[in-house]
């Protein structure tokens, strides 16, 4: 019932949606522009948006001309990259000026990265001085740091203003600074010294200073701090903006709660897709060509086929033992895949922990060790119900206590190499994430047979 | 040198945190009481939790009862939920009141999900009565739904209010409503019209009405749905918090973009812990015991060995054929693995597709159609390279060619039920991240060898 319930809900607003999308397009199809206009009206923009992605491109300018300026700019912010630099090539200088000038900053940096330098330039030129700064300043810091994704719009306001006066200010300035739930005070040299939330400002009265209400624990990140950093600390303070410094520990900038969200989940989709040993690059997996998605996931195939090849020439230089005892192979998918699982599993927890605050303050070599524990207790385990198949299956015990022991060996190894391994690639400065579980998987496997065909020739004495 | 400036900038913020700990258990065990509590002053709550959870469990209470009453709480509300409960142990029933009355209903219903039933019935006898029956309200929702997850401490207000009137309620209000960004519109009959955002409100005159400033467009969500539907609309339209409403539309509550943070988190950590083949259960793996971490991993474990006997059974079938001819046995790993990767290529794929709005409009058969085109580009690819190294390795043309047919049919195989099982399993509303990488992995080693053993004996006539 429940279940019914939630499918009819979630089922209505997305069929809401599509609803939106057929309708605009057959409203152009016949020229009704005021009707397509209407039918936008209490759409939010980002369905706008998702309206004129799906519309043919010949029509996406049309679309987008309906839309009233405080509209258009929104629903352009929210627009997909290949979309906006289709309209931009449609723009002339006034609507340049109206739209690509009145983006926030940050989405505005987010675009011309995009863009090819050629056209930057020329928009850039197009822009108003201040907003040409302003991108000048963000297109100066590296991707994906504080300093790229933030904005510099912010209300800066000094100790000694009453809440009167405050809020007088905010009201002048409203029109250029968008987000005024946190305020931040600062002193003459610009270095942040308080916060102040609206929620605070509304709840004192005009002649109290922001001195007296002003938070003074601040929680800030620095212009170089990697987005990721970023994401944790408003995740971990449950802020909804957090401020940016520069070196010289001046405010420049704040990075919103809605961003850190997108940067969360792209990360852990690019995660997960390297846990999946695919590529990602930020572009949408399900909206590009096949040979695109081919490219994607060949590199880390071509990778995983080269080592699959060691372990078939190490099975060929044992062909002697395998002519005398044929029946050794029936157990060699067995103990490679089950390696291969343990190993992905250490290596998958180890990849999530690294990348979110669950290990608090365990060292590489305890988790290591801990690994080691859950290793060989798994592998004592799966190692005794596979003795016992292998001797249902041929009825000698020498070669069933041989796959026996091979799998606590394998086990072993495996949940060592699946945790050490990502820590290791940290060390090195690489995404530890490239030693997940396809990776893992494999090399588990050639190390595998290794250690079968030794312990089946001592045991078998040949 | 950018790499070596953010390590040491997120190395000092994690050392800070560790001295806190470290100081605090120091003056704790010199019985400097009031040392500590300086200490923790300029302390974030959440790191205050952080240091607490680090302290032997005897002096937990003791540096807990250092903290004032409006701290206290907020600390409360961060512990793990073990610690919350041994600290109950200890509470006084005016410590109960103090402390556990005045949490967030949606935080207190979450410690009383885990708190025993005996447990839970003598904290609802002392808490007030308003307490109570919120408490109840919340616990009457079904477990990971909106409603489960929202606080019903909201801020409503009659359309005809003025922009004063409503700054005067917010004042009087402030003590039992925590949230106030967002203000919420209601008519008579407690149905949601408008929201109004402190923003809007301090920048109009006090004489304005709400109706006249209010949005209309409204996004809400339902008691009944899931957390992660409430999770991808706040992140969809950038919303700081949704209002929730009941089946009759009227508001009963408010999520808010700090929740839904760590619910997308915990999501993503399912989805990775479920595409490696780990159990999650919402604790934190790297702070349970190893039996409870091989608890985690054997069920998926002792699944697959299951199915690696399958494998093992039909090779043993085939021993003839490999008696004849033992070099058939060096590919076998080669095409399981590389059959393998594909899959878990395309499962990884469509399991994170299924969980975010990448899909958009694709549908099943469409999604199922690109993967078999990527899977046979893919197994062309690898199948001549596999070819030419197979021969190279053994010199016959037949083996070579009977690898090479093999890996292009494994993998057009492995990536269709990579693709398509998901879809299935979610059609019969199981998980799809049940169909991950070493389910698909595991599967298709079986099917794996029966092709090839199928493709060897025609072309080798054996």
């Amino acid at each position: 019932m429940n279940e019914k319930v939630k499918a009819i809900q979630s089922n209505s607003r997305s069929e809401l949606r599509q609803l939106v999308r057929d309708q605009l397009q057959l409203l152009l199809e016949q020229g009704n522009l005021e009707g397509a206009k209407a039918l936008l009206v209490p759409v939010q923009p980002v369905d706008i948006a998702e309206a004129i992605e799906a519309l043919p491109q010949s029509m996406q300018v049309i679309a987008f001309r309906l839309l009233v300026k405080e509209e258009a700019i929104a629903v352009y912010e929210y627009l997909e990259s290949t979309v906006q630099q289709a309209l931009i090539e449609h723009f002339k200088q006034q609507e340049v000026r109206e739209i690509v000038d009145q983006m926030s900053p940050d989405d505005r940096a987010r675009l011309f990265d995009e863009l090819p330098a050629k056209v930057v330039r020329r928009l850039l030129e197009q822009l108003s001085p201040e907003e040409r700064q302003t991108t000048a300043l963000l297109l100066g810091y590296e991707e994906d740091t504080a300093g790229r994704i933030m904005t510099p719009e912010y209300i800066s306001l000094k100790e000694t203003f009453t809440v009167g006066q405050t809020l007088e200010r905010i009201r002048t300035l409203s029109t250029t600074s968008e987000i005024i739930y946190y305020l931040y005070v600062t002193d003459s040299s610009r270095h942040l010294s308080g916060i102040v939330s609206l929620k605070d400002l509304v709840l004192s009265s005009p002649e109290t200073t922001l001195g007296e209400i002003m938070t003074r624990d601040l929680v800030y990140v620095n212009t170089d701090d990697d987005q990721e950093e970023v994401a944790r600390i408003i995740q971990r303070y449950d802020l909804l903006a957090v401020p940016v410094v520069d070196r010289e520990q001046r405010l420049v900038g704040v990075v919103t709660v809605d961003d850190v969200i997108d940067i969360l989940q792209e990360e852990a989709t690019e995660d997960i897709y390297a846990l999946g040993g695919v590529q990602s690059d930020g572009d949408n997996y399900f909206q590009t060509d096949l040979f695109t998605v081919a490219r994607k996931r060949v590199v880390w195939l071509l990778i995983l086929l080269l080592t699959n090849t060691v372990t078939g020439t190490i099975i060929k230089s044992q062909v002697g033992l395998l002519e005398q005892m044929a029946i050794l192979t029936a157990f060699i998918p067995l103990l490679t895949g089950t390696g291969g699982n343990v190993g992905a599993q250490s290596s998958t927890v180890v990849i999530r922990g690294l990348n979110t605050d669950d290990m608090r303050d365990l060292g590489p070599g305890q988790v290591v060790l801990r690994e080691l524990g859950a290793g060989a207790l798994l592998g004592l385990i799966l190692g005794s119900l596979a003795t016992v198949w292998a001797y249902g299956l041929q009825g000698n015990w020498l070669v069933s206590i041989s796959v026996g022991i091979s799998l606590v060996a394998i086990a072993i190894l495996a949940s060592v190499a699946g945790s050490a391994l990502p820590f290791l690639f940290r060390a090195l400065g690489l995404d530890p994430a490239l030693m997940s579980a396809p990776f893992i998987t494999t090399a588990v496997d050639v190390i595998g047979v290794l250690i079968y065909f030794s312990i089946a020739r001592f045991m078998l004495g040949l």
